[in-house]
């Protein structure tokens, strides 16, 4: 059993797709509850006319929302009755095992360490989305993407250990290869933090470490587990959106121009919809914030029912394959 | 009368792809002259069978080669008969204008520094290619991305200026509009380089700064001028290659998954192509390394004469618009 408390008012779909999407996930598994946190009114009002196990989804009234506009630490602090706080209280409290969000991430990454907690002996929670490659399991994960940034190389060594145990025991990649974001493949190469951590990544007993990676191998899977300082994997995230997008647009620009290119839009259609499903984010479940005692994972701002879907299906392997106990195991073993 | 040295070695395609973009740049203006550098024997053999101006094409023997593989600082300092270290000493001693190579970056980089000399004032010259992008010439500026990795703030108020001059003057757009690479779009956000630059650049007078970017908005043309620090600015850049080069092999594969997705692929064959051709490099030429007294192009390892024939055209626009001089000017002005 899995009990998931899920941030009924986060996101632009709220609460409707986040509600759907709770409804959703518990039809697929028996072993989930849900609670759903934020204004009982409009929890209830999304809950009309759909069907669902009413012992297994509950309601946690929270009367606050806390905005993107705001400034995290301060929001976290003043608004103790947010569906945010109260989310994350109940996970602090053992009442629940996860908490999932599409709200603000300042305030998710922020409430998190805050109020949640970080494993002892973890330094920095990362932010770990996964991104689609060339992999067998079409995904690698690039660790930190979070609010983190100026990280030290110890931070790095043990986001290297989490990201192994998730990609092994959360995607089911054996042996999950290791790399170091850089700007050239030899050891000598990097700015100062690269240059710090490779030697620790190397003599690291835990991993499957196989040395620098150049970004233009992280689509091309090169490797599974992607090491960076958050500022570094907030822009690998944020140009496979761009340069995607783009390159879709410029498709689309090329083929109204002529006859041909018309009819021959027309009958990729099907096809490229596949394409456009490599690149759907929401096939993923949300990122995790790992590190911390308790899961929590923010999905995107506009997420729907079904990436919401995922991430509560992605909390029930989470906790069925142990990954804070691995963690905190792993994270406290000295190195060689 | 622009006069460019080329170095004839350098690059998986040299000398014959080398060669023959110099012929094709020479036929394509009058007031160009180029002196190919490199083993006499090797050009004039590649020289065979083509028509050219045997008054504007001459030929600088150098015995030796610098390899990728080869550390660049002590390649420069030794090996004094390769291409890259007299072509470079050719625009040292103002015997030329500028030199262009798709040899060793690090040998570049390194060697325009130390051979060719910083523009008195400029501390750090960055390397800065133009990458696609949605804006009204379909080019934006990413600078620096280059070799000198762990930059200042001070470094990157020069790249703005520089990066703003050669967008102006070179690429031809009106007040081009400035960012910097964050991670989100907010002043106080970002790691300690950013939030320390960010207020110098607001005060700048002689640029067009328009605030932060997000990663995702450099494809989508949000700015005309990028200004990060080199890591950041090599990882944008081998995102764009990596991206792309997944997306057409995924859309590839599922055309071929389907008869109606091949025959659809036939019709947009021709539309695909000029999508690939605003995804060519080539058709940019190489990336200038700026603030140098004289011009340094790199161009792609992997060059053809297409890209070597662009790299020398830009070379007479640059020195046609004064481009360092310019440089010059405003580097020594200090801010208000």
């Amino acid at each position: 059993m899995v009990h998931v408390v899920l941030d009924a008012m986060g996101g632009d779909n709220a609460p409707e797709e986040i509600v759907k999407g709770a409804v959703d996930a518990l039809a697929s598994s028996d072993s989930i509850t849900v609670t759903l946190c934020g204004r009982r009114a409009d929890i209830e009002k999304a809950l009309e006319g759909l069907d669902y196990p009413k012992d297994r989804l509950l309601i946690e009234n929270a009367d606050d929302v806390i905005t993107t506009e705001e400034a995290p630490v301060m929001a976290i602090r003043r608004k103790k009755d947010s569906s945010i706080v109260k989310g994350l209280t109940l996970v602090k409290e053992k009442k629940a095992d996860a908490f999932v969000s599409a709200g603000s991430s300042g305030a998710i990454l922020v409430g998190g360490q805050l109020i949640v907690g970080r494993i002892k002996g973890v330094e920095r929670p990362p932010l770990a989305p996964l991104v689609p490659s060339t992999t067998d399991k079409g995904v690698s994960l690039i660790i930190d993407c979070g609010a983190n940034v100026d990280a030290r190389s110890s931070h790095l060594v043990q986001f290297a250990k989490m990201g192994s145990i998730y990609m092994e025991h959360v995607i089911g990649v054996t042996n999950p290869r290791v790399a170091i974001v850089n700007i050239g493949a030899e050891e000598e190469k990097g700015n100062m933090l690269v240059k710090e951590t490779f030697p620790l990544l190397k003599i690291c007993p835990d991993i499957n470490f196989i040395g620098s990676i150049e970004a233009r191998e992280i689509p091309n899977g090169g490797a599974d587990v992607i090491v960076c300082e958050a500022f570094v994997g907030n822009v690998i995230l944020k140009m496979y959106e761009g340069v995607g997008k783009m390159m879709l647009k410029t498709i689309k620009g090329a083929l109204m121009g002529s006859f041909t290119g018309k009819l021959g839009g027309l009958l990729i259609k099907p096809s490229l919809k596949g394409v456009m499903k490599t690149f759907d984010a929401t096939e993923y479940g949300g990122a995790p914030l790992l590190g911390l005692n308790g899961l929590v994972v923010k999905v995107h701002g506009n997420a729907t029912s079904k990436e919401v879907a995922n991430a509560i299906r992605q909390c029930e392997t989470f906790k069925q394959q142990n990954i804070s106990q691995r963690i905190a195991d792993k994270i406290n073993i000295k190195d060689a």
